[in-house]
């Protein structure tokens, strides 16, 4: 069975699609590669590419793209709303299918140092394969930008994981590590009251002392004139959608107000759609559910009250 | 407003009768103290004694008692089946009225300093008041028992915080540490399956990426033939009774269970239960409740399914 991956590389560039179209390339037109969306944001400056496919193919391509980035952004004229420190500012690897997490923190080992010999930019570890605990939080690395990396790196404490201890003069440098599947995923609630939702989303999140694997704030959905909760579910497995939702339902009670839809941004794996089915459809964890990936999709609507969903944001669709 | 505080000093003698009245009479018949409950454990040879009041007179008379455990106890011939360290285990402070978890170390550390003082038994200062983070665990220090404290107490790292460096003769050594109010939760459910109450018990507890501040297992009620899920919430200002009861409701329906009644053990805060009240009541939390104590009394009874609960288990009845 094949080992896959999704890779969510951002490239320091949201503005022109020459670049971006060459920086791609490598993932185009490749067997079991799903180049699945290039967003680019013009005003950050910046491009988040989602790439889902075989680990050895993927990983092959990701090297490529990271030398085309390397020639041709130059961060000492760059300038955009989000932070950065490199031409391909970070590289998350996440396991998908028949792939531990163990084997992807040694996939992005090996992938951080054959960038580094590809393109001679130093390279740091973080998140699941940081190798020191001050360099698993991608925003502590970060801090100081590109243009404070010089200074920073002549600490041993910022030495990179691969490569020089300094950043190379365009590029800056990298990070590469493994992390686990995120969900953001949003709750609408008839309530027009920001301070209610507020004190729904600060009730469910592990700060307020809710769910361990919930973040979770409110939002203002200008179009329809609602609050939403907007959340991040860091661990799938462990903090369910469906507690998500009952959670929020349950808190929503206080002051009257109900769910009126929810809405996952970007992809879901199917198993997180089928944990949490099996709630609603009263079913153990342990039974299996025998439904087509359309049957899931169409089940998870009903149940979840998702909106906007259909079977293109499922992971496996891509990977059948 | 005086300064409210419990401690709950924990004997290592829970056979002799007549030991015991000596070692707790410093607390009785004095103004402003309340001494709540004695609970003898004679297979532990361990007794748990509460004890609520006005902070000053309650530590002055804690030294006393003190005096009395280290002078009655001896640990050379003491057995029982829970593990032990020293004549009086541990002293848990707990702040209730009137006073900062700040205030309460405070006094944790004075404490400490004034039993070694009268009793020449070194002190470690643990939980919230620990000095060292290998200390905040209480059984970490009371790893290997008095009967290995000699040599654990020659490393540096297990030096006490008052006091020699080695073990009182025949009293060991005590622990002495602020800590937060804990609340020891039971839901019945009408459920004859163990493993459909474990899994109800994983999915609401932290470990299991439930609530963050809800520790939780499946436990057997003999008498009744039915399960219970058996809770401690360590912070419930953070995760609130409701949360634990709602939660619970919620992953019961998976397995078309419900909840019969809820249990607290021990001492509750009113705060405790106003908190809860609210929610059910569909009040924010900003509103004051202005119900007696008897009438909170009676309201959580009903809205949290409480049985064997009464005005005698809620801290403020002896206080006011």
């Amino acid at each position: 069975m094949k080992k896959i991956i999704e890779i969510v590389p951002n490239y320091s560039e949201g503005i022109n699609n020459n670049i971006m179209a060459e920086i791609i390339s490598p993932f185009e037109n490749e067997k079991d590669i799903f180049l699945v969306k290039l967003e680019m944001d013009a005003s950050y400056n910046r491009s988040v590419l989602t790439v889902i496919g075989e680990a050895t193919i993927v990983l092959e391509k990701m090297v490529e793209s990271a030398k085309i980035a390397t020639k041709l952004i130059d961060l000492t004229k760059h300038s955009g709303e989000h932070p950065r420190m490199g031409a391909v500012d970070v590289i998350p690897i996440l396991p998908i299918q028949n792939i531990t997490e163990e084997e992807c923190i040694e996939l992005s080992k090996d992938l951080g140092k054959r960038i580094n010999e590809a393109t001679n930019v130093p390279i740091f570890l973080y998140s699941k394969s940081a190798t020191r605990p001050h360099t698993e939080n991608l925003p502590d690395i970060r801090e100081g930008e590109f243009e404070g990396l010089k200074e920073k790196m002549q600490d041993p404490r910022w030495h990179s994981d691969f490569g020089n201890n300094y950043p190379h003069e365009t590029a800056g440098v990298f990070a590469v590590g493994c992390r686990k599947p995120l969900i953001a995923f949003n709750i609408d609630v008839n309530s027009k009251n920001k301070n209610q939702v507020a004190g729904i989303a600060r009730r469910v999140r592990y700060s307020g002392g809710g769910y361990r694997y919930i973040q979770a704030n409110a939002a203002h959905l200008h179009d329809k004139d609602i609050y939403q909760v907007t959340m991040n579910l860091t661990d799938y497995e462990k903090t369910a959608l469906y507690q998500a939702i009952e959670a929020v339902k349950m808190e929503a009670k206080r002051f009257n107000t109900e769910i009126i839809s929810t809405e996952i941004v970007g992809l879901v794996s199917v198993k997180c759609l089928e944990n949490s089915l099996k709630y609603y459809l009263r079913m153990p964890d342990t039974k299996k559910l025998d439904y087509s990936l359309e049957e899931i999709v169409e089940m998870s609507i009903k149940h979840f009250k998702l909106r906007d969903f259909s079977v293109d944001k499922v992971i496996e669709y891509y990977i059948k």
